[in-house]
């Protein structure tokens, strides 16, 4: 488990702002998560989660002291790109990421709620379905749709995934998933702050992929 | 079709020794072919193809006086890794490159060679999937083939593909194909040289993703 707890996410102040740069940091070990799933197949996940962070640091390195919250660039875009905007630089990027990282939370979460199959109780299909369908699936056209049931077969099993999780050391899987709940406590509240402030900002659409 | 005549591959030397920095230029108008297919389905192609050449180029790049030809990389990486080699750096990732620029001749060779379904002729998914079965689906396991076999609903009409090959200008599918035909000369030759260099070099791998 060292892998997420080593990168915990920290509190967050009592006003909900997130600092950008913390965010930056501990979000910058999250597209490793997609290599504990275990197959190649994952690894263009992987790399669209690593360009929506790539894009929103790119955009707080033109100016630090401007952009310190989050909220800071998506308004600060909102002025400057008034007809796309919020289909635009790091308003988007941050858009999709949350949602992957949704699609992260949901998954744990169902996993340390001891979510299974009875039937396969080493299978996580059901927990990835799951956040799949909370997270993602209503921004997916039919195919994308398609395809995540197709790639739902390159899923690995608990026991795998619990031991990626706990970069390849054999631990209990009560122990692991002791670890995930820790780990859930803020990186939750990360996430539901930043659904929060795209729901007050009307920042978030509904269009397709 | 001034998208891809714009930008023609270079006649060959006789020793058929490709020019790296020419190769480069011509490979870089490449990725933009994918959004001629016309879904963002195939974005995540674009991006890995557009991380084949990323590559490339950076290796290029820390000594262009060295890396003249193609082969000059690859014979100098197999000196460097020798251990790894060629399942490492610009070699791996041009003998990548080379299959979906194999994809992509084979595809356009196909539709200027009038093969289609007679039941409906403005469809191109025999042409795709020729292309698909010869190019790549050997280095594919089957998770990936049945992922294309998804993909492939996402293929645009052939009016429609060939008019975005001509940059948005209706023309005449004879005169498209015309100008396919014209490109494919050089472009074909160049994909042929890369191949007999990995086969000479024994650098061609089979493994699947
Ligand atoms: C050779 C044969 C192959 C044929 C072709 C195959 C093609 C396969 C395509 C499958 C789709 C892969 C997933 C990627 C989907 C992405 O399209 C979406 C939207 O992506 C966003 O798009 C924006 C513009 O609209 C900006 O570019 C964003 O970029 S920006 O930074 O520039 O603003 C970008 O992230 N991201 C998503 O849906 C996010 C996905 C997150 C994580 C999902 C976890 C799922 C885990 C599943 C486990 C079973
Ligand atoms: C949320 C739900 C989504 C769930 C997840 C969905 C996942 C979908 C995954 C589908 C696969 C997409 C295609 C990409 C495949 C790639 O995996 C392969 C190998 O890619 C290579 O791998 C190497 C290491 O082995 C190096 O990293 C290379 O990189 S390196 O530069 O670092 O060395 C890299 O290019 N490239 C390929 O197969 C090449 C493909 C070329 C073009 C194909 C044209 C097909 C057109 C089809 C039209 C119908």
């Amino acid at each position: 488990m060292a892998l997420l707890l080593d990168n915990q996410f920290k509190d967050l102040p009592p006003d909900k702002a997130i600092d950008t740069k913390l965010f930056l940091e501990a979000v910058s070990h999250i597209p490793q998560f997609f290599d504990c799933l275990g197959s190649n197949v994952f690894s263009v996940i992987k790399s669209d989660i690593n360009g929506n962070i790539t894009k929103i640091r790119a955009v707080y390195m033109t100016d630090p002291a401007k952009y310190v919250t989050l909220q800071d660039i998506v308004e600060a875009e909102r002025e400057a790109h008034a007809a796309e905007w919020p289909k635009v630089g790091a308003t988007l990027a941050l858009m999709w990421l949350k949602r992957g990282l949704r699609f992260i939370q949901i998954l744990l979460q169902s996993l340390a709620d001891g979510e299974r199959e009875e039937n396969n109780p080493n299978l996580i299909r059901v927990n990835i379905t799951r956040a799949y369908e909370q997270a993602l699936k209503r921004y997916h056209g039919w195919i994308v749709q398609k395809i995540f049931h197709v790639a739902l077969h390159a899923a690995p099993y608990k026991s795998n995934f619990l031991k990626a999780l706990s970069k390849g050391e054999e631990v209990k899987e009560e122990d692991c998933l002791a670890n995930v709940r820790q780990f859930l406590v803020n990186y939750t509240a990360t996430v539901d702050a930043i659904y929060e402030m795209y729901t007050n900002l009307k920042a978030e659409l509904d269009y397709t992929v």
